[in-house]
């Protein structure tokens, strides 16, 4: 019997090994029958190598074999590499020069007939029969190839992280609900029947009681788990590139951060990216584009044009201000061009964020023109131009309201017109640094100071003296990296001085119950001599996604879950039998699942 | 201010750097007050450096700021470093020639006093206290190195496994319960209330599913659950490096494994291993060494003396042999110093395993002697000595009973004495390849086979026609990796045939039914087109134990469990709020967690 260790994988053989003896494995991709020879595709992760049975050089009984063969059987082969025939290369296939002459043939496994076709191509299957056979999905090759750049963007990480005097340390798995935050997944104790574990949501804590335990840098690839109502972009598991240093500062982290960032572009994909990055107050964000995670590939800024608003006599945009409410606008570059009825669906786009009505006007040959263009001088459209930096052929789009509702509606607007208009160079990497978050917000419900991030969060030292007098003006040392318009990861510099956390603690109204009831050890911990740190956290599985373009978190994730949280192919949860319970002495109900 | 930002570690400055401007920033470890002037032992996870406060060259202010610091606050200092005066070098210390004429001190935060001295001494604190304050025993230093040794063999193993070709993909902790093996941790599904997740007891289904989907080399460091009563080498998670390849056959991986387990210990100790490793049959292991794990640091092998006892006239060990027991002995080299109170203590070592009596004779100068020599004639004596390879000064010790008892207890008997009499070289690595398992065991209560490993394991092929004859004497293409002792990985060629594994769920005698039931989707999937693959499993906690010569489990791991398996830092498990229950709709009642 042959020995189905392979010489070389199916996409290695080029021209330079005719006339080599090969063994190769793999799956049958495809059998041709053509002109008295078979023809089969032998397909593996690596590629496509073609087989050629020539009746006239195998046995009979191996000809015979030949024919049997179907789709996703696995095969091994035996052969000479020979020059494809005159005319018969296949210049879109590496190994499309050769073929293999086959000698000797062994079935190491029949296949039934899969649910679906096993091809690269795009597949209108739908995701939930994709799901249930996941293995047969990842034979596909598409996703095969997400996971390979995933393990790439790994090891990258894990290297150059430990480059950087980085330790690797695992964080538990089994540990503790907290008060605040998501909601948890819980795990019922046996020996303590009645208590419960919580998977992380982060190792927030722990990462920062590495560096009260003296370990100075800590980084992981660390699983987090959130029991929540699952958006299309996120899993009940996903995975965190996390890292904490100690005696540094937010400079320090950004530039190691930035080196990160350009070894696995680097690495996964070829990429040089121009390195420091940009930076922008979170202030600067929310006026320039509506959101602290603005997408840099395409210009079009929101433009604040109150003071050119209260000196038009258009009473909507006027009455707007004197609540409190601001006036933006954008400039649509050869947007005269879009019709009224696309103006209308920009209106009623804006208006499920709550904007009633947008004014517009078009650059056109004879000035700016439109219905609104009456309530402005001619100077003062003039001055509107000059500011939104419209040329002839442009369109500007006015909102009024109050500020988050301007802020929000324009933001959506301006990366769906971007979208639209083809503005987005899909190649385009575009990374911003947003800093300077606010350490507070306000609570109106409960008329006190909440943490923008966390308690632990260190203020920005020229706002010290703020803290009591105006805290809502104080910033915090919290980072944002956001590319392409998604936050792809945060951080913050945390608080190591005992009498600054106490500050802080009193700035939240903070009792000492309360502060051992949410925070309960972990303060206690860091009175123990804790150094200045600091730290931040990736989404791994949104980086893959950037780095593999693709919109679907499944596409990236092994074997993933549903928007239900359930997994189609091993069919789980599952009930769970009343013995097995009552070891952990708890009852339960099971609803019946409907599988696919 | 000074900034805090170090210049170098506390490890790291020698006489090379005298002379040079430098910030350290760390924790004080200790404070002497020495002819006016004051001594700070500065101190980080690399080392110690020696801060010097001159009052005649520092402000009476910094000097006053100096003479307050305590133990574990934290402090950052800039000076010159300079020779340490002469006859106050320390040879013990890296750092010990040069100490830093402070010119700036800061206090970054002060320190409440530990519950246990910060010394990397051996401490007699209990494991418990410990435990509760892991960050401050971390800070020690011992387990810090030894999470330092875990980083280490983590990214060997990644690097080296991605090297041949391995892809890092990570498998779901949320995942399915398995009707077959050790006690699952569950977690409630909230979205299908009564049913549950089950953390994973290892990633075997996921690693086989993904050669399927032709992935063909895979590997991961895997978090592992069981919630079984813990053994004190046990812990409810642990790690596994996890692994599987197609296309590939049993010696191809043990080559393979070699290299891994020589670049863990290179990397990580600076130790060459020989390759390839000795290999030696199950059932050769059981007759010489008594078990499937043999420690071969040292000789001491058990001795079968069947055929010399039936000659003898000891009539006990006959009996045994005539109900299909058996008689074997251990010589114990320069053993008959041996008194006869420690051999007493023997007797009631095996009297555990069940061993009723252990006879025993040593050799002196005028030939073997003790009261069962009167059963031998000389002849057979000396035939016996000669077997066992038995000198002058030595001693002989018999067991006779059951096979299994007689194994069991002179394999621990073995290995006591060989503590006892300092016969293990501590830095001796002998590794063995542990092969040829058996495929089935009997189970007399249901009176049917069962597999040994699980029913995907391949039977050897030169044993495939005794599959229905002599099933008990088939041979799996199974594999343990032995370490001194310790089996620190195992793993199997797996079945890859469609008409092989129908053979083998007959052996089992399993219907349709129970294989739906026990395997399910898995059985079905391996009938698409599998490649033959085979995989393996390393315990990543004991390797690191053993590189780290602990043997205690709770050293390697950052953040552990009791045996309890409860967090005494965290305090967890908890009670859980009802309405949080509620949302989970289970029903659960707490029992209160006396906690330290």
């Amino acid at each position: 019997m042959l020995d189905y260790r392979r010489t070389h994988t199916c996409g290695q053989l080029q021209a330079a090994q005719i006339g080599n003896q090969v063994t190769l494995s793999g799956w049958v991709h495809r059998r041709r029958d053509h002109g008295g020879l078979i023809f089969i595709d032998l397909r593996d992760r690596f590629g496509l190598t073609q087989l050629l049975f020539d009746p006239a050089k195998v046995s009979k009984e191996m000809f015979d074999h030949a024919s049997k063969l179907r789709s996703e059987w696995v095969i091994s082969a035996r052969g000479k590499v020979i020059p494809r025939a005159e005319g018969m290369t296949n210049p879109k296939l590496p190994t499309g020069e050769i073929e293999i002459e086959v000698e000797e043939l062994s079935i190491l496994s029949t296949a039934k007939t899969p649910p679906f076709a096993i091809t690269d191509e795009e597949t209108d299957v739908n995701e939930e029969l994709r799901l249930k056979y996941r293995y047969l999905d990842i034979r596909r090759g598409d996703i095969a190839k997400k996971l390979v750049t995933r393990h790439s963007a790994m090891l990258s990480t894990r290297n150059y992280m430990s480059k950087q005097g980085f330790l690797e340390i695992s964080t538990p798995i089994l540990g503790k609900s907290t008060p605040e935050g998501a909601r948890d997944y819980l795990v019922p104790s046996r020996v303590y029947p009645g208590n419960f574990y919580a998977l992380p949501q982060s190792p927030q804590i722990f990462k920062q009681l590495l560096m009260v335990s003296g370990m100075d840098r800590y980084f992981q690839i660390a699983p987090c788990f959130r029991d929540e109502d699952l958006r299309a972009d996120r899993q009940p598991e996903f995975t965190q590139i996390d890292l904490e240093m100690s005696f540094g500062k937010p400079a320090d982290l950004m530039l190691l951060l930035e080196g990160l960032v350009s070894a696995i572009f680097k690495e996964c994909n070829g990429v040089t990216i121009p390195t420091p990055f940009p930076q922008m107050a979170y202030a600067d964000c929310i006026e320039k584009y509506g959101t602290d995670r603005p997408d840099l590939r395409f210009g079009m800024p929101l433009v604040r044009i109150d003071e050119i608003a209260k000196r038009s006599s258009f009473t909507i945009l006027q009455e707007q201000l004197q609540v409190g409410g601001c006036v933006k606008a954008l400039c649509v570059k050869g947007g005269a061009e879009i019709s009224r009825k696309e103006i209308d669906g920009f209106t009623s786009f804006v208006a499920k964020f709550g904007i009633q009505g947008l004014a517009w006007m078009k650059y056109q040959a004879e000035g700016l023109s439109s219905s609104v263009t009456k309530f402005f001088t001619p100077e003062l459209l003039a001055e509107l131009a000059d500011q939104m930096g419209a040329a002839e052929g442009d369109l500007i789009l006015i909102a009024s309201a109050a500020e988050d509702r301007v802020n929000q509606a324009l933001d959506h607007l301006r990366r769906k017109i971007a979208k639209e208009r083809g503005l987005i160079d899909p190649e385009a990497l575009n990374f911003l640094w947003v800093t300077d978050f606010p350490l507070f917000r306000w609570n109106p419900d409960e008329a006190k100071l909440e943490s923008e991030h966390h308690p632990f969060t260190h203020p920005h030292q020229d706002d010290l003296g703020l803290l009591d007098s105006e805290p809502l003006k104080v910033r915090a040392l919290a980072y944002d990296l956001v590319l392409n318009g998604y936050e792809i990861g945060g951080g913050s510099q945390r608080i190591h001085s005992g009498p600054l956390q106490e500050q802080i603690f009193r700035s939240l109204k903070l009792s000492k119950e309360e502060i051992d009831e949410k925070f309960g050890f972990f303060v206690e911990a860091l009175q123990y001599g804790t150094p200045p740190h600091l730290g931040f956290a990736f989404g791994l599985d949104r980086i893959v996604m950037i780095l593999t373009k693709t919109e679907n978190i499944r596409d990236v994730i092994a074997f993933p879950k549903t928007q239900k949280a359930s997994d189609l192919m091993m069919q789980c949860p599952t009930a769970i039998p009343f013995k097995q319970l009552d070891e952990l002495k708890i009852r339960a109900e099971p609803v019946e699942i409907p599988w696919l």
